[in-house]
């Protein structure tokens, strides 16, 4: 026997015509070259609209895809609602890949349209030979349109300014691609992931749950996530849902200005990798800023070193932990303490903090053992954490991995983890990541999250390296704090986390690093180390 | 293209799961005879479990019907889980419908199996020759059995201790029906609405984001509105979501019950209809309880009088307007302030808390006029209230009163309503309330509210009646306060609202009762008004 329930799409359409419905008042800020852009909802509609319209002009069908190559501004959130609402696919691109790998996605994913910002453009024209899909590529910036040889190339004011602003949104089936990210993979090119307007929905929907981000509409949000790293994690899609003011960096995210805007802005929220914070916070401390309305800072991408979440708590700044994957749309978990946890010594709530979180609710997890037992939730047992839910990807975009990468049903994340009583996922390492010494695992996340505590640190990645006896042994590379630099001793790591660590749990050497190697999306890149230190004798 | 994400059923099953795996240890208490039941959500799983193979046994299969006639307590609670969960679907009855409509309901339901609350047998056994569809009857208490005519009984808690507590929940299909309810209509039989999983699932999700309800782990929800009428709102399943300890009040929801229960169990979040609020207060105005704890009395059911939101106001605690129907699963709009309105002088923000409030996320509303036009969000223009989304009913259950109820795909609400520009609904009246005096609308429900800001009045309801020129005239049923019974007078009352309507809105007629009659859901009844006063003759 069926429901007898509308059958209503759950599409981001949804959320676009709330936003102009309810909140049309409310702003959307993003900051310029040497200035400020800040509308209204109503303003971004009707620019939506406009754009939609533009992209019909442009030969854009249902289904087809349409990439970005920009940073975090209304302009990209305007291409964020125009491309999947009208039943197009949304791709961002990642602006720190590499050219072949940036040719192989636009290619690999048929992008007939890009927008590009200008100032990002001396990137995309090198490649201009190897991209036989693009059609057509707009450029979004405020002046005339800049020399280029890219072709043909159109500028992004114009084609709105041509458009008419009134669109007839297409009723579209749930299960509909809405957009694309690509995720780089240890080896060989990067994967596909296909999002939903069903998934986008509910994801957005999760956000704004109480226990999760609680995203509002008092809220003023700033990610400092790029729109190009999986869906901005989320948030331009959730803010609009509730009509949460929306604040952009543009490409400004150095300490100086991102202090700056937290504090002009007023924000409330703000997300982004541990990178960032780690770099800010030390400018915070010289240079006060008024954060206080400031409510949680979520912190994902990798492991939060628990002297982070100290060094802001005595800012009075919350740091949140979160984990997710660009294959789960993407938030999995977070990491709120619960109601019993409230009672808990300091330095017990610090511990529950560092681990990633519980499931947000439209996810579950499992940890599944080397003979795909489900281990424990125990807070101890080791296995390969999995996911799935109405958000979490099905398979990558025509690629014969996807194979690989499920359980029974079950998203293989290639993270280990264990997961506690209360259901806190602590993420041991990657699968590969993991040094595997005669036969034990050691967590390169846990030795790197301990050096980043001892005060001459800045940061600091653990990889493996091939040992004759052990077949690995653990590597530290550290990057000292500037006033530390050529003071700090490989001895004085290695006795920091002596009290912390079994013994054989000890990197066999430290080497010291001017700048840490970072990947696209600002993480630690472990795949470059491990390059650079392939041959590395350890003594 | 389709999206590439799990084809993933949103079910109640997720719910029950979820707070299993990660909220086992958190609490639902229930009060009792002299006492109190409390247990862990872990217990709940098991006897849910237990529930399930019992159904089996009764023979319950996929799509049945099984039916409650229990108040709010522990054991409905796992009715509310082990019946959709299993594939069947849990249809909750109104124990205060008169026999015919009950009799009708069960039957036109088809119920198998009806779970009976102890202490409501006594309205149950005269029907039995009229329940032909009932294959057994389930008896819910703490004692043996009691002498009763009915049969097939079985104890409740036998079932329990004789069935094992693993059970394998089915893969259901999302859109599966989980629930009924039926809604009395203003003629005719009750009609019947079925719910689905995945509606459900959506207003569970919906009311724990941050500008709904906000129910987080944190919380401790007391819903005073039974579990019959709609779903509880909705709290049940969305409290297990997110972990949140529950509190029922089983039958003792008498003022001194409520306040100490209120209290005692430290509750933040209860929830009821307006007659509730209105006894509650004189009470906890002669005795003084600790409710420090409470952050949201929601509301619905009936329009808040302004008077009321200021007395709360004055004891600490926020009233929060909301409107849904069975209709709807049933939670639609909900009356908190937006951040613009913080700053608006005291009188403004009570004026729009007495609105209904604007739409939850999962719903679209729309005021539609006479010719058919939607009516603009002004503030003023009145129309019928019409709503979408993926919460709402798209038919009642084998009813043919089904067509008449929809509007192109809008589901026809029966309220007369203003929009304004931020997208607060206000409900004028009902379509059949409204009183049409010489071709313009008076509306009942804002004469009846601002009769009961009279410091002498307890309630107040306004009907039509028949007049020959102007074809009908308001007539204001009033029920005093105790203190002024006899002493208030009707020039008193028209004097009273003389500066705030027009005078051609003003009552022609005030007569005074002893006690305002109910429906079944605690609401004015004003059919039973209307009967009453069908005579009446103005002067």
């Amino acid at each position: 026997m069926l429901g007898m329930i509308m059958d209503y799409p759950l599409t981001i359409t949804c959320l676009l015509e709330r936003a102009r419905r309810l909140y049309a008042g409310k702003e959307i800020a993003t900051k310029t070259e040497g200035g400020r852009h800040c509308y209204r909802y109503a303003d971004l509609y009707e620019r939506v609209c406009r754009l939609a319209n533009a992209l019909r002009e442009l030969g854009v069908r249902p289904g087809d895809r349409v990439g970005t190559f920009a940073w975090n501004t209304y302009r990209h959130l305007e291409v964020y609602f125009a491309v999947p609402c009208s039943g197009a696919v949304v791709h961002t691109l990642n602006v720190r890949l590499g050219g072949d790998q940036l040719a192989y996605v636009i290619g690999h994913a048929a992008n007939r349209v890009l927008f590009v910002d200008e100032s990002l453009l001396p990137l995309l024209e090198p490649l201009r030979e190897q991209l036989p899909t693009v059609r057509a590529y707009v450029v979004m910036g405020d002046g005339p349109l800049p020399d280029t040889p890219l072709r043909p190339v159109l500028r992004y004011e114009d084609l709105l300014a041509a458009a008419s602003p009134a669109y007839a949104w297409p009723t579209l089936d749930e299960r509909s691609a809405c957009g694309m990210c690509y995720t780089s993979g240890t080896t060989g090119h990067p994967k596909g992931v296909v999002y939903s307007h069903r998934g986008m929905y509910l994801h957005s929907l999760m956000l704004t749950s109480a226990d999760v981000m609680a995203i509002c509409e008092r809220d003023v949000v700033l990610p400092v996530v790029p729109m190009f790293h999986a869906n901005c994690w989320g948030l331009p899609y959730a803010a609009a849902m509730v009509g949460a003011k929306q604040v952009f960096a543009g490409r400004f995210t150095q300490p100086p200005d991102l202090a700056r805007l937290l504090q002009d802005e007023q924000v409330t929220l703000t997300s982004g990798v541990p990178t960032i914070w780690i770099s800010l916070l030390p400018y915070l401390q010289e240079h006060p800023h008024d954060l206080s309305r400031i409510r949680m800072i979520v912190s994902g991408g990798s492991a939060v070193p628990p002297s982070l979440f100290t060094a802001y708590d005595a800012l009075g700044l919350r740091i949140v932990h979160a984990w997710g994957m660009t294959e789960m749309s993407p938030v999995g978990v977070l990491g709120h303490l619960r109601s019993d946890m409230l009672g808990w010594r300091p330095d017990e709530q610090l511990g529950t903090r560092a681990k990633q979180g519980y499931p947000v609710p439209v996810v579950e997890v499992r940890a599944v053992d080397d003979q795909g037992r489900e281990v424990p939730w125990d807070g101890r047992s080791l296995g390969e954490l999995q996911v799935r839910g109405p958000c979490v990807t099905s398979g990558y975009y025509e690629d014969e991995r996807s194979a690989a990468a499920f359980d029974d049903g079950w998203f293989r994340t290639g993270d280990v983890a264990s997961i506690d009583a209360h259901g806190y996922i602590q993420i041991a390492d990657r699968v590969k990541d993991l040094v595997k010494s005669g036969g034990e695992w050691i967590s390169s996340v846990d030795l790197e999250s301990a050096i980043m505590g001892h005060p001459k640190v800045l940061e600091a990645a653990v990889i493996a390296v091939p040992h004759e006896r052990w077949q690995e042994r653990p590597l530290a590379c550290v990057v000292p704090r500037p006033e530390a630099k050529g003071s700090l001793t490989a001895e004085e790591i290695v006795d920091y986390l002596r009290p912390r660590f079994p013994r054989w749990w000890l990197p066999d050497a430290v080497v010291f690093l001017d700048a840490m190697p970072k990947t696209g999306v600002g993480k630690f890149d472990k795949k470059a180390l491990r390059a650079h230190f392939r041959d590395f004798q350890l003594a």
